[in-house]
């Protein structure tokens, strides 16, 4: 049998457990063409949030009754006759929460196993390496001597967006929640400077981590933490504009009230999205794959297991409960 | 006498009148290396209602008890020595809000008055046109073909914006406030749309204008107008943040809510500052004039007489009962 999470509401603000509900169905047969993916690993990612919305961003909504959308490593246990893969190959894809997909194998690509573990292909390797690696060196532009900062930073983008910014010579300040994480980026990244915005001052933090200003900011969080970066910004100042974690379950998105400081300081504040790099993914693995043999970036990732506890899992997306990468280990 | 209007207080809301005060001092003379500069026009910004601010932001802020800043033209009635100006020339500069300025030169320069009439100089070949032309240019990267929004398309600046896209083949959707303003945009300016805001239907009056969505926005207003341009861009889109009067002469600026719409599309959001360009406005006078001698180009004044009238001149600025560029006449 194969076990499904389906779509079954749209909530407003924060989804409750039956916004999703299980079921099972016979589990496929692959035909002429065709590859059965048996997952190992599901990726939660705070995207996740956007897609059961009903309106369209930068990628279609996921209908209601349709699988949950998710990112994917598996197994191919059988193929019919498939131009491309052959049974055994490790497949990163979408393949939604689900114990095993039918596809013709679009949109999923091998992996190598040799080159990192499975999971880090879905962390560091993965998309939120992908997003970090073009987000902070092709929007942000970031150069030798800048002082970087970047929330949601003990998360699987920040985290990496905060390495490659001090491999590339940068002043790094991370701002995340709580002393495990600020202790983990300090300590075990390297990070210069690291801010516990649980801790209230996130203004004087800033004042402090920052006495020169800001020259560039990846910002996964939104809402008051961009507001307040937006009062320390340098002259020509960049912000990458990569997600609003704080935001996704709100009712009323809180806008920049300080947008004026792009204004007075010439600043810019870009949107990106990964994909518009796929590409170019190759030449990101590369790069990340050898900083990693250098032990110049770590990768992190935080390993929950069972299909059963998605829910759960998911909302740690949002309690911040969860350092680096999340992942759903449903190979059992 | 020199008749001299003098900062008295930081307003937080809307200036009233006793925000400033005039006084009389002797004409002052002139010494070695200096000029007296009799003031002709004054002009009437919505810049300065930041500068009254206590807060630095692109400029040092009016100290109380100064005279106020503004651009001014007026004509050297007295040069002692002066290395760059004689009697007679007609100087462009900070001469501020009053009959008389002394001044060693620094930060004038002299005006063409065979190329355009003086008051020109103060509009489209002045501030307000250098900006406009490397605002729409330089930050906006306006190309063939886009569809281009711009707010406040009945002011100095706007104006300006909406002719030169229209010049580089654009299609050009102006919003401004009321009937006069929009005919005078379609019927004198040949702008393609013209939304009136007062109307009260931006949202849906945007999207039929915009059908095929927003390329580049020029932004002069911020606060609703902005938040509802941002539901309407395309991807790549670039928003130029010039000003923001809607939200000058509020205690609590209004962000933009709908800003990961530039997430969604990859746009970017950048502030301009004219000054950056100082070195480059001959070029662009002499491309603007040239426009105009073509009949590309065509520059508005709105001109009202009297240095005592200062305030209610001021209103317009944010009431809006003006159009093109706002002078006060002060020759007399």
């Amino acid at each position: 049998m194969n076990k499904q999470l389906l779509l079954m509401k749209r909530p407003v603000e924060f989804p409750s457990e039956d916004t999703w509900a299980f079921t099972e169905e016979q589990t496929p047969e692959p035909r002429e063409g065709q590859l059965l993916i048996r997952q190992h690993l599901i990726s939660l990612d705070p995207a996740m949030r956007g897609w059961i919305n009903a309106s369209r961003s930068y990628i279609e909504a996921v209908e209601l009754g349709d699988v949950m959308r998710a990112g994917t490593v598996g197994q191919v246990v059988k193929a019919v006759n498939h131009p491309k893969f052959k049974e055994g190959d490790m497949l990163s894809g979408w393949g939604g929460v689900q114990q095993f997909t039918l596809t013709d194998g679009k949109g999923f690509h091998k992996i190598n196993t040799e080159l990192a573990d499975p999971k880090v292909h879905m962390s560091t390797l993965g998309m939120p390496g992908m997003t970090a690696y073009f987000g902070i060196l092709e929007v942000g532009k970031i150069k030798s001597g800048n002082t970087v900062v970047v929330s949601g930073a003990a998360g699987a983008v920040g985290s990496v967006v905060g390495q490659i910014a001090k491999i590339k010579g940068c002043r790094v300040v991370g701002i995340a929640g709580g002393e495990e994480k600020c202790h983990y980026l300090k300590e075990d990244l390297g990070f210069d400077e690291v801010i516990d915005y649980k801790s209230g001052n996130l203004r004087k933090d800033l004042k402090k981590a920052c006495p020169e200003g800001i020259d560039v900011y990846f910002d996964n969080v939104g809402g008051y933490t961009l507001d307040t970066v937006l009062t320390r910004i340098n002259r020509q100042a960049r912000i990458v504009i990569c997600g609003a974690i704080s935001q996704y379950n709100e009712k009323a998105i809180q806008g920049p009230t300080n947008y004026l400081s792009l204004l007075v300081n010439r600043a810019t504040m870009e949107g990106m999205v990964v994909f518009d790099y796929a590409k170019r993914y190759p030449e990101a693995v590369v790069q990340l794959a050898q900083w990693m043999k250098e032990g110049k970036l770590k990768s992190r990732e935080d390993v929950y297991v069972g299909i059963e506890h998605f829910y759960e899992t998911f909302c740690r997306l949002f309690s911040g409960e969860k350092i680096g990468k999340l992942i759903l280990d449903i190979k059992q």
